[in-house]
């Protein structure tokens, strides 16, 4: 089996758009109530979402199911308050547990929260809750940016995290660090932004004793881990310069890379520097890169292809890369 | 012969530091005068800042001559405003002049623009004409976020910077992309701050028509490129889902990557996916990371060590990197 850690529900019906549209228009004028209202979206508009786009990538790359999770440029979460990113969050999740419902067996449920720049985390403790306990999600995707290209919350590393971290634990779910659209001029959102909101998460980490005060939290940083794994010696170098313990004993306990890297040398110095435990099968399809590698012929984002192009993996390293790792860190996914 | 095109002068006398620390103070006193002052440094503190360190390393190792510019993170052009970092950058430079007039065999230099937030760069041009015409340098560093970590001025591709490009064109100095200290919490400065700069500055580039305004104009990103040769294949991927030509085309005859990646599969990944045309040997030393790496017994930032291991590199390829591109590169460069 071919567990895909990170997909996003980028194809949704177009109705979702519109009322996060509306929802925004809403915002100018204060004299309207704030209310959540309700999506007219109808199951086969979801099927017919999905048929065309991520199933049918499945189906012809031959991944079996897909952690799924509301577009990641979508959250905005600097958009509004935590009123607005609230309902948002609540719409999106809800139509992602749908699409799961409609295809159990292809899709398994993970979250957004209803972060808000300056709002402590606490407050998306209720969401997470609903998703995990009353609609079976699996795991979270957290921004460690609200602000959208400003970084003005404390790092990840502060207690001002804490309260959501211990419902995570409480919970058994891990988080997918992953930030959302960029609103600074300066950050492309796919090429830079989430490039480095991954570097940066992980330096977070890298710096402080988060994991002695939660040693079985779980984080996934995605698109390969950022530039981590390139300059792993730098990371290594670093850490021993501040008299840290090795990375391994540090982090890989508790931080773990997807592999959505778009060609193969790139996941090839992945599967070379970083233990064949802490990776997990990804490829963002339908996401940031959609085109065809002229070079190979294939789609940049068939990343299974890749990883099958690395010889020196062993049959059980792939098992633990495609299916193993994703069920010991979502351990909640049952499929 | 090998040129190293990144060494900052990280060991500079404390009198320097001192300088800084009184300049800083004297911000919060605003009847105090806006005084430069002087720095009482003789040759001698000079070289015995340097005997030790860099020169020390460079006989070691085997390299010959280093493009010396002042300590990056010194720079911190979020500090004061125009005119601190007008004096703090005449005082940094007119040292690494100094520096270089008394090694001239080692040493070639690449000075401080005295950027600050807010501030259109053409503020700058006084400060690099004076440095190229009247003191020899050869290049300078850019700060794309004079902000230090809030990404607050606008993208290297926006008109704003141009006055500062139509100077370096004729000039013909190439810049080297290279953020400064982070007063962001949210960034790491040597592990998250400096690798976010230069994959945020790549992506502003691809995205922009820069270089058909200037064609000769020359950048150097710095620590491999950032994320971008890891990555290679999303930027290949995003370049051609917004209809651009190759990024060999759109980009790589303006821009360039140095080799300040401290391990063997990342300087792999660089010489594989990178034209080694486009690629300038570099170490930072003395710099980000200082220890020695038990995997190998070697320094991390040894990196001329890695470079000769890539075994499938040609005499020629080497050639180039150790020495050629910086000539082209740094055409100024007679040494």
């Amino acid at each position: 089996m071919i567990i895909d850690c990170h997909g996003h529900y980028t194809t949704a019906p177009k109705a979702l758009e519109a009322w996060r549209k509306s929802q925004i228009a809403a915002l100018a004028d204060t004299s309207q109530a704030r209310a959540k209202g309700a999506l007219a979206i109808g199951d086969d508009e979801i099927r017919e979402s999905l048929e065309g786009a991520q199933l049918k990538l499945q189906r012809e790359r031959g991944t079996d199911l897909t952690l799924f999770s509301p577009r990641a440029a979508g959250m905005s979460h600097h958009i509004g308050d935590a009123v607005t990113s609230r309902h948002w969050s609540e719409h999106c999740n809800d139509l992602v547990y749908r699409a799961c419902k409609l295809y159990p067996r292809n899709f398994a449920p993970v979250c957004q929260l209803p972060q808000s720049p300056g709002v402590a985390p606490a407050n998306c403790i209720g969401e997470l809750e609903r998703c995990v306990n009353e609609l079976g999600f699996i795991g979270c995707n957290l921004n460690p940016d609200p602000s959208g290209g400003y970084w003005t919350d404390p790092p990840l590393t502060d207690r001002w995290w804490y309260p959501l971290y211990e419902k995570m634990v409480e919970l058994d779910v891990p988080a997918m660090v992953h930030v959302s659209a960029s609103c600074n001029p300066a950050f492309h959102f796919t090429g830079a932004h989430y490039i480095n909101g991954d570097t940066t998460a992980f330096m977070q980490f890298l710096t402080s004793d988060l994991f002695r005060d939660f040693p079985t939290l779980k984080f996934i940083i995605p698109h390969g881990g950022g530039a981590v794994p390139y300059h792993w010696g730098r990371y290594r170098g670093l850490a021993q310069d501040m008299k840290k313990p090795p990375l391994k004993e540090l982090l890989l306990k508790n931080v773990f890379f997807d592999t959505c890297v778009y060609h193969l040398p790139g996941i090839e110095l992945l599967a070379k520097v970083i233990p064949v435990e802490n990776i997990l099968f990804a490829s963002e399809m339908v996401g940031a890169v959609r085109g065809v590698d002229p070079e190979t012929g294939h789609p940049y984002d068939d990343t299974k292809r890749y990883i099958e192009a690395v010889t020196w993996l062993g049959a059980e390293d792939r098992r633990k890369i495609f299916e193993g790792n994703a069920r010991r860190v979502f351990s909640r996914l049952k499929a």
